[in-house]
């Protein structure tokens, strides 16, 4: 297993190994979901099923249960946490759209759009709560340390992201800080929590947060590029999305700083929405490909992909330890 | 002690010896939650201190540490649990002024229009993750079940007040079950959580939930009738703010159900958006002040005072009760 930890981006590497892994135990979680997002008041589950059976991958959930088996945990919390983890991601799922003003998500309308604001503010709130229903049932006061400050950075990184939209400017360093607080502090939270159900050290817990934390990382990273990917469509985004809403991603970040004072002038148009045609689109990927600033945007993702690997490495060898190195591996490879 | 325990609306009851009771305790609440809402990003600080230090009465902590005095508690615990429910009530305001499209509160700007919807979220979602870190840091899982159950309470309740807004048709019924879940909830939380931290028995705290729930109720009533009271500026609303907005509140579920054909057709008008004029709120005063609808309102808020103060019966005469009674007839009587 060894070689594995070193190897990267083998010829296709698959989510596949994961999802077998844990389909068992999804199917609990998947049923506690289910069981939970119920009320008295019908429009809750409409709106939070919409989301949630809207075709996510459950990402976060899975590498719960992942980590859960990698240390070969036998009792039943990791199914409720799960749930609780994939709660909070639904409630900034749905706050994220009214923030951004999203219609489209995964290719569905968002529930902002068909509910309207005022419903997602609030069944967001609910989903929330919720979450945090469920983690007073697993009784762990440390799981519910660790996934309050995990929501608190969450918060803090959207509401960074906020002052920093449109603003050309952005540093590679401030972007960073902001995907760790709000994609990657909930993946590594994820994990992080089975080993404090599973009751282990607390090296092995910062072993399986900073796995979380790096794939999160990549995760992000990867999926900054794909936008500048035009023939990305099979990946879950269309690409063009994040250009079109002026977002600051790493590409741009690398595409600013080292394209010539006309292309600087490009960008700043685009950022703050004065650019948004397919021609536009087509301009900035043509910028992008000769500034090398997707190349080593996805460079960057398989720095953090490897950190990953690395993270799990005191691990014994296991079907678990397999699969969440080769889902690192597909984190990275997608955009190829 | 015990004839003022039944003694309800005294010449002039005050708020005033709860505020001197807690007084160095709030102190300290004060403290934790400026020191609790800072961030390294100045936007939240900034709006969360615009609530947070905008006028409002801290009634929910007052009622946390006013129910410690009355249980003798020694402890330090309430102070941070204090600050989290003053959270929580904040998140709540912030995501309500979105849903409502508010633009004054208290006499002030909302946050939501000096800063935006986006931000009014973002940092709602702080303050309430910041709860949950507070609530953990005083290490009681039975507080955190009682507060995560009251904060899915809450948004359950925010959501069929969605669901029933400009419905003319609303009962009473589910009126009531609205406000005791948006409002009421977290007043009883918020002296149960005392009878919790002092280690007391499940008949205490349910005491203490009963008193608070039923103040809390009593509390939204009068809150409801003043909007309908014409010299009602003093009392921290504008009269006629909820008619303007269309909200079906107790007067006018009650006006509504009493009127001859010609006053349903008014309130219906009204309650969908179609009579906001000044002549129209001195015509629903004139409706109210006929069908005595303010009148009965106010009634039925004094049958929740006196609820009330019978759920602290039980505990021996000291001045936290006689302070906690005093609150109740305070809240019962600011309408007249």
């Amino acid at each position: 297993m060894t070689a594995t930890a070193t190897r990267l981006a083998p010829s296709a590497p698959s989510l596949e190994p994961m999802v077998q892994l844990v389909s068992a135990d999804l199917d609990r979680v998947n049923q506690v979901i289910l069981d939970r997002m119920t009320s008295d008041i019908p429009l809750i589950p409409q709106l939070a099923g919409h989301l949630i059976a809207g075709g996510g991958k459950r990402m976060r959930p899975m590498l719960t249960l992942a980590s859960a088996l990698l240390l070969d945990y036998q009792g039943t919390h990791h199914h409720v946490l799960a749930a609780a983890v994939e709660f909070i991601h639904t409630a900034t799922l749905l706050h994220d759209d009214v923030v951004d003003g999203s219609d489209l998500r995964r290719g569905r309308r968002t529930a902002n759009i068909i509910w309207g604001n005022p419903a997602s503010v609030l069944v967001g709130d609910f989903l929330f709560s919720r979450s945090f229903q469920l983690m007073v049932e697993a009784g762990s006061l440390k799981v519910l340390d660790i996934l309050s400050n995990a929501s608190a950075v969450i918060a803090e990184g959207e509401v960074n992201q906020l002052t920093a939209a449109r603003q050309v400017t952005l540093t590679e360093d401030r972007y960073l800080t902001i995907i760790d607080a709000k994609t990657a502090a909930l993946f590594a939270a994820a994990c992080r929590i089975a080993a404090v159900v599973a009751d282990r050290s607390e090296a092995e817990e910062q072993a399986l947060d900073a796995y979380g934390r790096n794939l999160g990382i990549a995760f992000q990273l990867v999926d900054d590029a794909i936008d500048y990917v035009s023939d990305a469509g099979t990946m879950g985004k269309d690409a063009g999305d994040d250009f079109r809403e002026g977002k600051m991603t790493l590409p741009v970040i690398l595409a600013y700083a080292r394209g010539s004072d006309e292309d600087s002038r490009f960008w700043k148009d685009a950022v703050e929405g004065r650019r948004t045609s397919d021609e536009d689109f087509a301009h900035a990927i043509e910028l992008v490909r000769r500034t090398k600033a997707v190349d080593d945007t996805l460079a960057r993702a398989r720095h953090y992909g490897s950190l990953a690997i690395e993270a799990i490495a005191r691990f014994p060898a296991s079907p678990a330890k397999a699969a969440m190195i080769e889902a690192v591996e597909f984190a990275v490879a997608r955009a190829y």
